[in-house]
């Protein structure tokens, strides 16, 4: 099992808990991941990011043991996802034929479709197991329109793992991919980390996505062919971004359906998204009757 | 201008409009369309929709001059739409060579991009225009996993007519179309028309696209490929639609940017999706500087 040895735990993790009253609560992790402490209402928190990021919790700490994690991402958010941005991953997959794209090929998740670290992902009744995507997503913090690059980038106020696992046979049953990239609980999110301790992904971090321990991708993010800023420029041109808003950044290669033979998740296995700086997501994989639970 | 005669104005109208207090209620307009009457929350509304569509409001009624009207969907909702679902469209489009899908084109559009009657769409700054496609949209008010396709369209609680205006140049940048489908006010919904009144698409209801008052698309609902049941029992197979999820049903034939020389909607031009049953929703285009202000 190839390890990271030396990923420290980010100083700042920012979590969605399910607040008992209804509706959903941002905090704080404390550094053993065994507490959380309130920062705000969802609603808040996305209407001054780069504030409660940064701010130190001043209230008691709930366990975290009794707390529901939930995505600490709105409903109404838009999750916009850049396939083929890794070179060697363009190469192994379906559009290898086709070069690199000219502009970052865009897909679309709901929010519907997220869920967190710990979550069981089911298996859809007409696929046979499940892929992987081990990748980064970035979070925007303001409003976008017409927006340069580089006001683009600036408005990013945090990262995060994120596991995009598809259900290849939906994705490819016609041209367009999004009924696979919306299965249930299948955007598994880790905590958000503040920029500010992440620095530039043109850095070049680590990424690892690992299957019952052994490694099945190994990226750096420095590799992708499009960036963030770029990206969230072009977006803007067409329609406004908001706070809360995710851009998931693509997979670098080795994702299962194109190996031979294939490999895809199922029902038991464990997968793991580990990124430089931002930490380590772990779910497993159940069988599709969970769906009907 | 071709209009349809015999469509009358349907019996039930059912519309969203801002809460003062924040928020969106769902109402019902009176015959003449001065008037709405609240029937409820939006949260409330979509927990049981069938009993809030049939109910007679009791409350007293807004003028409607004094309501902001809003999309009567929920934030998380998921806007699913069928792409090339009619033959003649199939054939005037960029995927003409392949010949009809073997599945329903399924692309996505985040409820943020959502409008209403009445509103103006911006043109992006790097279109030259924006192109038409009316159609209708299905309402699921039910839970459905691996549903059947008559138990999923026995979910439909509703119809409304609907414009999925679409900003072709960024659609056609690469593999993926949703960035030119997600363009700020560019799918106005009218009002939704409860199943009751509207029947089955099957039975062939007209569609009418209308630009400054000239016929541009018409069509019939049952020219469909794909119909709202057999796709709704499909997508229920990969992922689990919720009650406020959309299915818009594709657009006929007619569209702007095929046409020799293309046509698209310039600023102050008027666009209007006449259905049988669901009556006529009205949009104007504006200039991209609004989308500045």
């Amino acid at each position: 099992m190839q390890e990271m040895p030396e990923n420290p735990q980010p100083q700042r993790r920012v979590v969605g808990l399910a607040d008992p009253a209804g509706g959903v609560l941002v905090g704080a992790l404390s550094a053993d991941g065994n507490e959380v402490s309130v920062l705000a209402g969802l609603e808040e928190f996305w209407g001054d990011p780069a504030h409660y990021l940064a701010l130190e919790p001043t209230g008691s700490a709930l366990p975290a043991s009794e707390v529901t994690f939930v995505p600490p991402v709105l409903p109404g958010a838009r999750v916009i996802c850049i396939g083929l941005n890794y070179l060697k991953h363009v190469a192994e997959g379906s559009y290898a034929g086709d070069g690199v794209p000219p502009y970052p090929t865009l897909f679309a998740r709901w929010p519907a479709s997220l869920s967190v670290g710990g979550a069981g992902i089911p298996v859809p009744v007409d696929e046979d197991g499940l892929d992987w995507e081990g990748e980064v997503v970035a979070y925007v913090g303001a409003t976008l329109v017409d927006a340069s690059p580089e006001d683009a980038l600036a408005a990013v106020v945090g990262y995060s793992t994120f596991n995009d696992v598809t259900s290849r046979r939906a994705q490819k049953l016609t041209s367009q991919w999004i009924l696979g990239k919306n299965g249930d609980s299948s955007g598994p999110l880790g905590p958000i980390v503040p920029a500010s301790e992440v620095g530039d992904l043109r850095d070049g971090l680590r990424v690892l996505t690992r299957v019952n321990g052994e490694t099945v991708q190994e990226g750096r993010t420095d590799e992708m062919v499009y960036t963030v800023g770029d990206t969230l420029s072009l977006i803007s041109r067409t329609f406004t971004l908001r706070p809360g808003d995710l851009l998931a950044t693509g997979t670098p290669s080795g994702v299962g359906y194109s190996r031979t033979p294939p490999w895809l998740l199922q029902p038991g296995d464990t997968v793991e998204v580990e990124v430089e700086r931002l930490g380590t997501l772990t779910n497993h994989v159940v069988d599709g009757s969970a769906r009907h639970a």
